[in-house]
Formats: C-alpha cells, sequence, structure tokens
C-alpha cells in the first residue's frame, strides 16, 4: 500500500461560472455536481485507501480570501487537514506546489510522496482515480513528475496538451507540452491520438519537485523558503518577491523527468455553464434543471437558482443562472463569454458583482 | 367647469406581470411605466383642473389586502382621497362601481359626475384625457352611462368591443356590447371601423348607476348598501352577499342608456410584459431595459431586474423578469402565457411565489 499525501489546490476564481462563483465564494466552495461541494468532493476523494493506494491527511493550498469557505468544507466533510496554508497573494501553481512540497516533506520527511490535485475539478469514479494513482506510484517514487493525462473526447482547443513519447512503466515519457491549439490543430491532434490533455494533476516526489524547481525557477524556490514559517503561516512580502509562474512552464516543460499516466477516470475542469450541463444528466426534453425552477415547454437548456425560483416558458438552449442578485442568461454555446458580463461590471465600478 | 369625481378601482391582480406583481403587492403598485407607480400616475391624471374640467379629490375602492399599498400610493402622490374603502372580498365591478356611486353622493348629492377608473392603466397625454371626460359630461349628466372606446389599432383578441350607433352629442349610442372575439371576428372588427375597444371607464351620475343596477341587479344594490357603514366600513358578511359581476355585464349590456365616447387619448392596459415593452422606447437594438441590466449583443427584447442585476449575452426577443426571490423569462410573444407558470406554483403548494 503506497502512502500519497494529497494537496489540494484552491486557486482559480472560476469566474466563468459566475453569478454563482464570486471571489469571496469561488466555484469549488458550490455544490454544481453533487449534493456537496466540488471542494468537498476533492476532499472525500483523496481520503481513505483502495486499490493499493492510502491517502494520508490532506495538505491545503488556498488564497488568504477563501479562508473560510475552506474551513467549512473541511468541517462540512468531516476532514482534518494536516496542514492549510492561505498565500496572501496569489503566485500561480509553481509556487504553490513548492508550498506542497515543504508542507509534504515536514510531515513525511524528503522523499513524501505528493498529488497535487485542484479542488474544483469533476473525477469519477473514485477507484479508477485510485488505481491511476497507484499506477503513477512507481514513476514518482523513481524520481519522475507525472502529470496525468487526459484521452481527448472532442478538438478543445481550452486546454494544453501533452504529447507522449516512449513507454515507461505503465505511463510514457513526455515528448512535448503544447499550448492551447487553434482549432485545426485540435483536431489534427484528436487524429493523431497521442496526445492528451493536461489536466493540471501531479504525483511526485517532494525532493524532487523542489530539486526541480531550484534548478529552473531557484527565485520562486527561495521566495516559497523564505515565506513558509514553522506555524505554516506565509510571510506576505518574502512570498510576493516569488515569480507568478504556472508549475507547467516553471518546471514541466523544462525537466528531463516529466512522465504522463494515461487517467483511467472520467475528467472534467466544470470550466463553463455548457461544459458543467454537459456533465450532468439532461432529462427527457434536453433540460438540467438545479435548484428552484418551473419550465415549461423548454428544452436544451441549463436552468438553476440559487435561493431564487427560475421560471421559463418555451425557450430553448438556454443558460440561466439566477442568484439572489444577479442573472445571467446566454445561449448555451455562448455561455462561456460571461466573462464579457464581468469586465462590463468592473468598467461600471460594479465590484459587489465579483 | 364641470366638477367630476373621480373613482379609481384598484382591483385586479396584474397576474401577467409576475413575478413583479404579487397578491400583496399587484401591478398598480409598482413603477412600471415612470418612475412613479401606475397607482401614483393615475392619482395624479385625475386632480386638478383644465380643459373645462375639475377633479375633486379622488375616491378609492380597493381590496383590503392592498389598503397598505393604496395608503402609500396616496402619501407618495401627496394626495388626499374623499373616501377609501376596502372590500374585504372581491366581487368584481359591478358592487365596486356601486360603491363609488354611494361615495360620491355622499359628498357631492345625489347627481354626482364619477369618473370610474381603474388603477392600473396607461394614459396619456393628461389634456387629452381631460378632453374626453369634458366631451363625456353632457352625456352623463343627461342621464347617460358613459363608456369611454378606444379606437382599434390591431386585431385584438383579448378585449371586449363595442360597436358604435348613432351619434349622440360629441359620442355615439352603443349599438351593442361584444365579447373577446376570435382571430377572424377581430380582424373584421378591425376592418368595419365601427368598433371601439372597451377600456373600462366610464362616466355617470351616481343616480343613473344606481337605479339601473337596481333595475338589472337589485340584489347587487341591496348588498353594497347594506354593507356599506357611516364611517365607509364595509360590513363582510353583507358584501358578501352581493353576487360577483362585472359592471359590463350587470349594467352597460342592458341598460338603454349606455352611449360611448371616443378616447382621444392613447391607452394600454399594460396588461402583459409584452405590451408594456410596446408602450415604451426601445434603444437602438430594440431592446427595453428597465432597473439595472447589463445587456451585450442582445436584440427585441424586455429585461428587468428588480433590486437584482439581470445580465444577458447575445439572446434575441426575450422577455426577462427578475426580483429578489423569482426569475420568469419566456419568448416576447409568449410572455402572457406567464400564468401558466403561476398555476404551475399553486400546484406546488408555493403560495410564496403569487
Amino acid at each position: 500500500m503506497i502512502k500519497v499525501r494529497p494537496a489540494i489546490l484552491c486557486g482559480g476564481s472560476g469566474e466563468r461560472l459566475w453569478p454563482l462563483s464570486r471571489q469571496s465564494k469561488p466555484k469549488p466552495f458550490h455544490a454544481l455536481l453533487s449534493e456537496r461541494t466540488i471542494f468537498e468532493d476533492t476532499l472525500l476523494r483523496c481520503r481513505g485507501a483502495g486499490e493499493g493506494v492510502s491517502f494520508a491527511d490532506p495538505l491545503i493550498v488556498a488564497g488568504e480570501a477563501i479562508e473560510t469557505p475552506v474551513r467549512r468544507g473541511l468541517a462540512s466533510a468531516g476532514i482534518g487537514a494536516a496542514a492549510a496554508v492561505f498565500e496572501p497573494v496569489g503566485r500561480n501553481t509553481a509556487p504553490a506546489a513548492a508550498l506542497a512540497a515543504l508542507l509534504a516533506q515536514k510531515a513525511d520527511g524528503s522523499e513524501a510522496l505528493v498529488l497535487l490535485v485542484s479542488s474544483d475539478h469533476h473525477i469519477a469514479p473514485v477507484e479508477k482515480f485510485r488505481e491511476t494513482v497507484a499506477a503513477a506510484a512507481p514513476l514518482a517514487t523513481d524520481g519522475k513528475i507525472v502529470v496525468f493525462g487526459i484521452l481527448p473526447t472532442r478538438p478543445e482547443t481550452g486546454y494544453g496538451y501533452i504529447r507522449k513519447g516512449a513507454p515507461v512503466g505503465e505511463g510514457f515519457a513526455v515528448a512535448a507540452f503544447e499550448e492551447k491549439p487553434d482549432a485545426a490543430k485540435a483536431a489534427a491532434y484528436l487524429e493523431a491520438g497521442d496526445r492528451f490533455w493536461n489536466a493540471g494533476i501531479f504525483l511526485f516526489r517532494a525532493d524532487t519537485l523542489l530539486a526541480e524547481l531550484g534548478r529552473y525557477e531557484p527565485e520562486v524556490l527561495n521566495a516559497v523558503q523564505a515565506a513558509l514559517g514553522a506555524d505554516n503561516r506565509i510571510d506576505a512580502d518574502a512570498f510576493a518577491l516569488s515569480p507568478s509562474i504556472p508549475l507547467d512552464i516553471a518546471v514541466m516543460e523544462r525537466t528531463k523527468h516529466a512522465a504522463v499516466m494515461p487517467a483511467r477516470f472520467h475528467w472534467s475542469d466544470v470550466g463553463t455553464w455548457s461544459s458543467l450541463a454537459d456533465a450532468l444528466d439532461a432529462d427527457a426534453q434536453g433540460n438540467v434543471l438545479s435548484g428552484d425552477v418551473i419550465a415549461l415547454e423548454t428544452a436544451g437548456s441549463y436552468l438553476r437558482g440559487e435561493d431564487v425560483t427560475v421560471t421559463a416558458i418555451g425557450v430553448e438552449n438556454l443558460v440561466v443562472v439566477a442568484t439572489r442578485d444577479a442573472v445571467f442568461l446566454a445561449p448555451r454555446d455562448r455561455a462561456h463569454e460571461v466573462k464579457r458580463i464581468l469586465a462590463a461590471a468592473k468598467d461600471r465600478k460594479r465590484d459587489d458583482l465579483l
């Protein structure tokens, strides 16, 4: 049984799930896919043992602004974190991964095995998730930084891709990390069959990650080491000295130790209202109705009322999301453009809406 | 200068303007067409003098459930009612008209000239309204019950029609009252050019109205006379004995003294969200935006946020009305079907939504 230390990153704001997702209560802290919040589902997925993996209590790396929902989520899931650190300022995922590695070493020693996961992804079933972790563990133990790869199911232009190289253990070496493609490239990638989506899930030994970070982005490592106190508080000034940089760019695109493990589970980043609707079961009319909804002669739509009753007659292929203070509606295939609404709100100094 | 006693009926619930219009605060008590509520606009239209008419302080006949918004509206408009009576139970317009006539007689004597108007219509401009009242006054003084007729502008199937007879004064005798027609009949009526819409606005001498009501529906008159106390309180048991019947059926369709006066003003009953949108000026994209709205690439739509921000991208020809606790959306040409939502809410025991 391999002991794995989960480290859960609570970072992104989930702006494209506005008006539900807000700065003070972003996407992972809403019950979008089940009766539990995505954060709670994530916590519960990374606990217990099975399929050759035993999860230790999680580490949490989160933004300072969301400490309250994080602590509530832990309590609600009945999980005690091994450690929770709150970044006074966001510096993207490379410093967050370094924090996770340092915290894991405190708990488990230098060669602690860290599973770095996002707090806001949809993953199922949990057995297949554990299987994938177990398959990746020998590679990580052997000094690889393993990224989980999702087999593409459509020519998606919104994700980075990983081109696989030669087989290594149950996975593959990484031939290349590839940026978000245009539509033609995305179609070619899908056709070629040798790419994975980069889901931002990593398994590595803490010492491996820190060594590679020290090699390629020493400023990040130095800042994080200086900022992390013995009490796990983060010194704001020291932390702010870290470059803001994703782990992919800081380490994964440069290291010679990258490997990719094909995911055996279903995955969605639940990035937009339409992808969320796609991830849920529709009724006979093709509707996904969530919360308090009365819909007559309505088809192909996602309607969600959060403390508000949403009612509709005769609409099709719409996304409608209503909260106490804001309503958003758009055709289903344009729901991702919600960021333009947020930009307009900022222009109008409507910070209350963000 | 003819002295006219306005009597304002606050009855209908305005269900088709849900979710804004509610049982506890129906349509006339919302600012739908101007900065003031429709009730306040109605009060202000029926005050002062001009065009040969002098309005006395109004009489109010309203349902018990809306006493609070009525009193607030009077205060807000700065108008003291000559008398305000509140019906413990709704019995349609014939008993309400009788109450108005009895109250007018208390104030002005037996032959008081009563202008019976609804509290929830859009009428403009006020000068043309007064002109029409002045033109009708000699007929009413002469013992006619004058109904104001609106010249049809479309083959409307939602209103009753009045066929005009021989000219009488500046108006016409009534050849017939005609029920809401089907589409073919409505088109024929429009073509014929001899019909008016029945707008439910009446001018009459109090004694004329009471005599005709006593002739054709004595039970109504008896119940109302028994119910109305010296202090203008209405005895619930006595009032409940009145048949529930509209003035049109109780008197107008039967009396030999009906006349119709063509209205010189613009009129709308603001019955539905789409008729409301039609009554307001649209922007260059054909949108009518009311309250707090952010709309991008949106056309031909009515969007209203009441204490809620409504945001939309890329929608067309929709009605969207949002309040703190409910949102309604429908294609503009189906917005009148909102009553089906209310029926569904009743089925679900959701009285909080009514």
